[in-house]
């Protein structure tokens, strides 16, 4: 409705504009770097470099304290990692000015050789990205290796020992952008008493408060964060990208200051999803049961650390969770290269791990010759079960091992294959050159980070009985704040429009983790309900005093208090009462949650695709997935997310590519050449839920945020099989890589 | 500093500018009011006269819910009772063109006969002001008397049976402006969920929420009411002034509206101290005790009620408990007149009425032949008594009874008169035609409004163990936030800095009745207190959790949690591993406090004068306050109350005073002709705190807000008396007033 609700509608008087100076090279040291001719310029207020900020070790990630190793960035350094990295930034008048001043800034780079394989990037001799003495935490710089993970769980000699045929398989999965419509935006400025404000497009802004002081030289109180209303995050705002510069900016001028990503460094500045080579072996035994599975990935997380080992655990996990063997047993290498850095992205290792699990899956049961639903069903992970790498990964965090308590998962495969009429369609590609072909795909995803997240809220009564609900959650445009209103106002017995929700803003709400793996109903959703659940008490204590009845008879519904005898007091009345008439206080609640537990959600994704066999061109005519969310509170916007979700995994699948020239140029850095899926384009897409009540979350919720990304490419990969006998083990299917494998398999 | 911290200080785009048309008549009809010709003005977006409001009766004063009787207000109406009512309101573009479309409104009044002088108000045949038969809650409106009020306790025959001498006395106080530097001003917008804000600068921003609702026909839930710093409150902003008329001019244009009034206005339409009329009657035994009082006032409230009963309430309350007599009975009548309405100004009721007592008690003395400050001695209220009145007008509130707990007024009185040289220099008026005197009076107030303020807080630790701490409550320029913040500061064992204190936001902070009363340190304070002491608990759990410790042997202090074998955390710690590590929840708190009790500070006001007995002229040389607040928790604030409610003690005295022409024009609405002291014309001021520990209150504290007015007048009065030998019975003592006094007098 274009309203000033985002971080940019903000006209503050004396306002700077920053801009970025990036590095044109891979890698690649500072010999020199002259900025006078750029400050010299009329309307230039600061040029910082490297030479002018202090030198502090960090990590940009958006993560829980203390955030995980390396702590490989500096804000500005003398030595460039990847082309878009940072060199130097500006804060002039106008843009124009702005952008002018880059263009003076003289940087002699003393250009060193790069690496962008992951595999290369690990051999002795590679150009070593990280040689600088003062970072921690790299398990090999010399080889490149930020971390090597080894972790396994159950009796590998007796497992295999059991299985009678064993599987390996390669899948690699490519490097996909965010692509939210709003870039990372941020406006600092000083307030009235001498505090920072920080009004940022972020997902985590009790994390960016906590990571900025110590890179600002501010004490946490003396910053404050503001999170707007957001144009998508989609994990891209998990991590602290221009906060730092732009407050240094500020802290220089003196003045407001706005930053934000130009489109093409959000491709090379920002972040990405990890690359990933995956290699799967499994064991099977005669009767079709996976009883060893193990997986290695090498993970590229290109110039810095940041995500680097959370996404690569999420993906061990993912990738040997679905079907759970006794024996698992995860390795991992997370790899330095010069290409720009990945990080969180929505989904976050899931996508890449599922649709290496499930193309590896389809390609057993087509080997064994099993139908693959079968198989998949044979093995899949039950309620009851234990997952088992929950053991090995959540290693000394309390409470972390896991069983499914909750699970779908049959019936939305079963509803979904009849929706899609799977046994009349599949194995049906046709005559003509273009085939097609019916595919599907399980999907099983977390809810939350357990032991880890931590939400709360905070619920205000006020003289009409109307409430105020501040959380620190942080809505991306999910509709989250709604989802979380609707949770207070179901407790409170009370209409939406009764509750009003504000997020968030360091000052004022609680305390969040953020935004971030599918978290916010599930957690932050438990501190609403804990928060109103304690507002209801005291109304009902209030009101038991008005009606002189005791509290333990009282209902509340419709927005009144209601004694069994009929006599009730309106939600207005007892504010009013309780706020200025009798035992006068504030009806007011505060509460924390998090959770030992991850309830998985579960889904079937299907997909039905057209492969033109002489182009090579695949056509995704539809998607339906069946989701198994647990109550879903808002199935409006919940089907919002698996329908948004489903088109980003669509492109991820299709047609989503970052693409490098051999210098480590990010070749395709605007909307258009980097191809995602426009409104008009999208396939035919279905949602259906199919409700469990899972106990551990608020009204039997688990999450719907991720999973929609995980399913669809192993799904179009069973398609594209399924229209042509062909397994395509790389991401993303674009005419041409379609082509050379129907090319080869002839 | 010129920071934008004030209600005016803010930009919005699209803002227009308001103006209001007040009333040229003291007493009006208006038969028809044309604003066809203001609309067509190009930049006009709005004119509302009475024709396009509904007609909704209400009463301005902010006070708790329900607001006191009469409703005899409405938005706009057809007829006008005072020089300065309102008649139109206009928005437009610029503040020129709002001014000018103002002369664009044709009115046709009807003049009505008018009446200044209550006691002529009062008469049978005297103009009715308040005629529309849609008011409620008048005691007789054809004589204009909106209130009657007859309160006694104690046998009246009895008492006045001991009484050997009887003293009868009437004073005369006029009506005096509050002159806040900063006026009465006023932002609305919609914001982006379409709700309106109101920045407002309010002394009660939560009773304006909800005041405001049902006069712009918008739920207390789309309302927000943002107080930010105020530039000067003194009880004129306890009310509901501007925020109607500025809301109703957004909601009819859509647009950002400022609304301020002008100095004049602030003069002709704001509101003032009550001018009154006192007539004391004082029994007192040949051994000088004070047996029976009977106080009867007659309360100018101008045009409308709004705080009319309660100041006078105040009065009779004041002018009977500093002597406390066994029988006492106020009577009075509150009646309506066409000078500008009268409403809460700092003292509320206590300086008309202490004023008056104070002279009575000195004029006494000097008729028995006794020492004054030894007769007042003798019969003052002390520790242990019971104020008498407060049963008679406290009735039905349930605590109301209350004894005084703590008083340092004998050492007050003490202290003081050493410092003043007392002994030496009183009775010592010269020898020249100008004369100097030595007075004093005692002073005695309250601590809240027992039984009815309301104040809440809510603490919330941040990552580095620093506390965001919301109120509800209102600094007014006091610098209350400031002893607010003390007050966490010292419960939670850290320096004032790291308590980050915002007030107030009806979002986002909880309820406070608001800063009248004297209320703020004690009410507001307690429940910060309450707030912090739960915090602490908080955190002393989870660090004994992280020590291993018992909780009930862990000290806080210095930023630590210490334990008996000194191991210690950091509050840092204990923040970053509650909210990341280990059973994270968010420490934070909220806490309501209210009190039934109000218990009175005292003081002792000294001043020292020179009278030119050829002129008139009182100089005023010197101004004591010796006070008993109990501790004070901020000295330096309190310091700032003290010399800042002398000098306003001292205007009033002296030299301010709202003048009329014969037709109820406000003749000096400027400052100048409006005389407030300068900063380079105050005398020598002194303060001297006497502490004593109130038992009900934060750290010890009682109130220090308004008690320093109460002295000076009367304090002024025994000076002149001292060096003239002259009472004189009414206020201010202006040249002439003097001068004819000491004519008549010879």
């Amino acid at each position: 409705m274009g309203r000033p609700v985002f971080t940019d509608d903000l006209n503050l008087p004396g306002l700077l504009h920053a801009a970025l100076l990036t590095s044109p090279h891979a890698h690649a040291r500072i010999r020199r770097i002259d900025a006078s001719r750029a400050r010299a310029l009329p309307g230039v207020h600061a040029v910082l470099t490297y030479q002018d900020v202090p030198r502090v070790k960090y990590a940009s990630g958006g993560q829980s304290y203390p955030n995980p190793l390396p702590h490989d960035q500096v804000v500005l350094d003398n030595k460039v990692r990847h082309v878009g990295d940072r060199v130097a930034v500006v804060a002039a008048e106008t843009p124009e000015i702005a952008r002018q001043a880059l263009q003076l800034i003289e940087v002699d780079y003393e250009v060193l050789p790069a690496v962008f394989d992951p595999l290369e990037a690990m051999r002795p001799g590679a150009p070593v990205i990280h040689d600088e003495p003062d970072t921690v935490g790299i398990h090999d710089a010399q080889r490149n290796i930020v971390h090597h993970i080894d972790a396994q769980v159950g009796d590998a000699e007796a497992q295999w020992a059991k299985a009678t045929h064993i599987f390996e398989g390669e899948y690699r999965v490519h490097q996909v952008q965010q692509a939210s419509i709003e870039p990372h935006v941020c406006v600092t400025y000083w307030d009235e008493d001498d505090r920072l404000v920080v009004r940022t497009s972020t997902q985590v802004p009790f994390h960016v408060r906590r990571m900025l002081a110590p890179l600002i030289g501010l004490p946490v109180k003396r910053i404050r964060v503001i999170k707007p209303r957001i144009g998508g995050g989609f994990g891209g705002k998990q991590e602290m990208l221009i906060e730092d510069l732009c407050a240094l900016l500020t802290i220089a001028t003196g003045r407001p200051v706005r930053f934000a990503y130009t489109r093409e460094q959000e491709f090379t500045s920002a972040r990405s999803r990890h690359p990933q080579i995956l290699r799967f072996k499994t064991g099977v035994t005669d009767d079709g049961e996976v009883v060893a599975a193990e997986l290695y990935i090498v993970g590229n997380t290109g110039a810095y650390g940041t995500h680097g080992l959370t996404v690569q655990m999420v993906s061990g996990f993912r990738g040997l969770t679905t079907y759970n063997a006794p024996y698992s047993r995860f390795t991992c290498d997370v790899v330095y290269t010069n290409i720009p850095t990945p990080g969180a992205y929505r989904g976050y290792g899931a996508p890449q791990a599922l649709f290496a699990l499930e193309v590896h899956m389809e390609e057993i049961a087509e080997k064994l010759g099993l139908d693959p639903i079968a198989f998949k069903r044979k093995n899949w992970i039950k309620v009851g079960d234990e997952m088992v790498m929950s053991r090995a990964l959540g290693e000394g965090r309390e409470g972390f091992r896991q069983e499914v308590r909750t699970s779908a998962l049959a019936e939305c495969v079963e509803i979904g294959a009849r929706a899609m009429q799977w046994d009349q369609k599949r194995g049906k590609p046709g005559d003509g050159p273009v085939k097609r072909g019916l595919g599907m795909a399980v999907a099983m995803h977390g809810t939350g980070i357990a032991g880890l997240d931590m939400g709360a809220a905070s619920i205000k009564m006020n003289d009409d009985g109307s409430f105020n609900l501040l959380v620190g959650a942080t809505d991306l445009g999910t509709g989250s704040d709604t989802v979380l209103a609707q949770i207070a106002a179901e407790t409170l017995g009370v209409p939406l429009e009764d509750i009003i929700i504000y997020s968030s803003d360091t000052d004022f709400t609680p305390f969040d983790t953020g935004a971030y793996a599918s978290s916010t109903t599930y957690i932050s959703g438990g501190a609403v309900f804990k928060a109103a659940l304690d507002v209801r008490d005291q109304i009902v204590k209030h009101a038991a005093r008005m009606l002189k009845a005791d509290p333990e008879e009282l209902d509340l519904e419709d927005r009144r208090v209601i004694a069994p005898d009929g006599r009730s007091v309106t939600l207005a009345e007892v504010a009013l009462n309780s706020l200025h008439q009798d035992d006068q206080h504030q009806i007011m609640a505060t509460a924390s949650h998090m959770s030992y537990e991850s309830p998985p959600p579960f889904a079937a994704q299907f997909a039905e695709v057209l492969v033109d066999t002489e182009t090579g061109q695949v056509t995704v005519e539809r998607l339906l997935m069946v989701v198994d969310c647990g109550v879903a509170i808002n199935p409006l916007t919940a089907s919002g997310q698996v329908e948004g979700g489903m088109t980003q995994g669509l492109g991820y699948a299709h047609c989503e590519e970052m693409a490098y020239s051999d210098t480590g140029q990010v070749v395709n850095t605007r909307f258009g050449p980097y191809r995602i899926y426009q409104a008009n384009e999208v396939p035919r897409l279905e949602v259906i839920f199919v409700e469990t009540y899972e106990p551990s979350g608020p009204y039997g919720a688990k999450a719907v945020a991720e999973i929609p990304k995980d399913g669809v490419a192993p799904a179009i990969a069973s398609a594209i099989h399924d229209a042509t006998g062909v397994w395509i083990r790389e991401l993303p299917y674009t005419p041409e890589r379609v082509w050379r494998a129907l090319r080869s398999a002839k």
